[in-house]
């Protein structure tokens, strides 16, 4: 393990995840290179939301300068955005919830994503302004979580016509997601469906989420926009394959601290239910993580860590504070030393998510505000 | 579903958790009478680690003021608690972490749990002082998660009685915890090991969290104090019964929004990669609630959920923002309906836990920054 992966650590901290903007820059420059086959290349939203994939907002944005715009999931976080500085475009996919929000519309550069008939009605209340919101009309696709369906779509582009004359909303534009974008055969058919229904409607076009752009370069072509969010963070969208195998850069490390060594003699249990039992005499230790830090239980005996630059494993079962770890091999192990849990170029989060059944996006969203996050150095 | 169980829901609000201080009050209440069959009865720590499990301690604390102490598992949320007003004893699990841990001790009534040798050198440093904190000696006992073995209990012993003679500790207790309360034969043997370790010790003892409490009131009576965690929350500790059936009440509501309704025709798919097949034409909601917000994406179809009023279920696979619910048979169901995820009598936290495959605590504790916290109206 590179000493560059081994963040310095705090004293007295029990857990850290540290963040590299750097790694985030990294990432993007990495999808514009494979968008950038596409002539002309098409745009960039870089996704941030869920508090940037877990990131934190703040700590992620440092590394997201060069985008052409940043989307988020609610308008809070679009004011967020600006608050940590953000000059530019800032698109909103789940914002209008509720009436109510039309009074946090006050953003320069606000882009909208309109789902279904109620927030058209709610857009016609507003009073008319130079600095509209622009809006792209979702197509449901062949996800269908939200958006309008191949019959309401040509009917609620045309209200959004009449809302444009009207300078309630500025520019309309056209957005599709895909369900299947990691399958070979998982974007032409929905692709086309899209352009038929948006055909002849004037408007900029956004489709690609991150395994769009990786998967399918040859899509990208075709669209002004494109929403890459994971792989921005250094996680692969693909399956069988991880983020440092497709040149990105671990963001986020997960890093807790060993608070104890113990002898476990052959036969010997640890844990709740006696989780895990010890085969022959094993020195193991006690790490300070636990699911109460957003750290999976369902990972089991097996999983990685990273242990003074040696790779080990978990062992039983993740407990609310604590974790076991195997230190067979590690005989410079002692209390203080740092084990890293995730975030490296040989321990990246999607190798944890794969022993715990779930996808890596989880674990980086699931941290809790227990975990101390702080910039790389 | 008793009206009671729907706490207010702020417009605008796309997911809350609403903290019930009276339920916990009453579970504690519920605790002290299972204790109180003992005679003399014991004293209560009330276990709030992890933020009260989850819940915020600034809005647990308001149920806890009938407990005789407090317990946290970091240094810093004993200051915490001070600061939310809690003026009695404090006990730290997990404190004294490392050797910095020590200028965190300037607070009165402390009681520190110590598990291994490093913490007494680290305690010989401090200036001796007339309200030093006292001590429990963890016994490792059959769950190993950090302690004394029998053969090194005595000596600790014997070091923390040379400490306490120079005022550098305060009284000495000792503290064990079962790795199997909740199962019929877990106690006995653990507990005779552990009083044959400390037999000619003098000191308060403290065992019992909640499995123990109720699992075996008859070991009660030879402890001073216990340590309740989990069922203080409204959360049963015992496999196979819910809290409600205890007697216990829900502390936490997590509620979202249904922000969309959708039609499925016979054979539709809906989510990424078709999570979800229609076998004949339904209406599904689409609620502001995914694993981004810390619901657990392991949780799949046919986990229960409450809307208008009536149990329905999950289908398909619970996305970063959003999860899909069936409508069938909840006709007035429309956008801006609450949706109860968990945390009342007839939706536990458990029977969500069961379906995601892990246990209630890792729920509780799992919500991200993203959800907002309430006080129960």
């Amino acid at each position: 393990m590179n000493a560059r992966w081994l963040p310095s650590f705090v004293a007295g901290t029990r857990i850290q995840a540290s963040v590299d903007a750097d790694a985030i820059a990294h990432n993007l420059a990495v999808i514009r290179a494979h968008a950038g086959a596409a002539s002309p290349a098409p745009r960039i939203w870089a996704t941030a939301k869920a508090d940037a994939y877990g990131h934190g907002l703040s700590l992620a944005m440092p590394g997201l300068g060069q985008a052409d715009g940043i989307a988020v999931q609610q308008l809070p976080e679009a004011h967020a955005c600006r608050a940590a500085g953000w000059q530019g475009p800032i698109l909103v996919y789940g914002g209008l919830l509720a009436e109510e929000d039309i009074a946090q519309l006050d953003l320069a550069d606000l882009h909208l994503v309109i789902s279904h008939e109620a927030q058209l009605d709610w857009l016609a209340s507003c009073p008319p302004r130079p600095d509209a919101p622009a809006v792209w009309l979702r197509y449901d696709g062949d996800i269908r979580l939200a958006g309008f369906s191949d019959e309401a779509y040509a009917r609620a582009y045309a209200r959004c016509t009449a809302l444009a004359a009207q300078h309630r909303i500025g520019a309309i534009g056209h957005l599709s997601h895909y369900a299947r974008a990691e399958d070979e055969d998982g974007v032409a058919e929905a692709d086309a469906r899209f352009r038929q229904v948006i055909a002849g409607l004037p408007g900029l076009v956004s489709t690609c989420n991150s395994a769009a752009l990786l998967r399918h370069p040859g899509h990208v072509c075709a669209t002004d926009w494109v929403r890459p969010g994971i792989a921005l963070y250094g996680v692969s969208p693909l399956a069988g394959i991880d983020g440092p195998a497709l040149g990105l850069r671990p963001a986020m490390t997960l890093t807790a601290r060993l608070f104890a060594v113990q002898t476990l003699p052959a036969g010997a249990s640890i844990g709740y239910r006696a989780a895990f039992v010890a085969s022959r005499d094993m020195r193991v230790g006690l790490v300070s993580c636990g699911y109460g830090d957003g750290y999976p239980r369902h990972a089991g005996t097996g999983t990685p860590v990273l242990a003074g630059g040696r790779r080990t494993r978990l062992l039983g079962r993740v407990t609310m504070d604590v974790m076991i770890i195997d230190l067979d091999g590690i005989d410079h192990a002692a209390p203080g030393m740092p084990v890293v849990l995730w975030g490296t170029p040989d321990l990246p989060v999607e190798t944890v998510a794969a022993s715990a059944g779930t996808i890596a996006a989880e674990l980086l969203t699931g941290l809790t505000a227990r975990v101390p996050f702080t910039a790389r150095d």
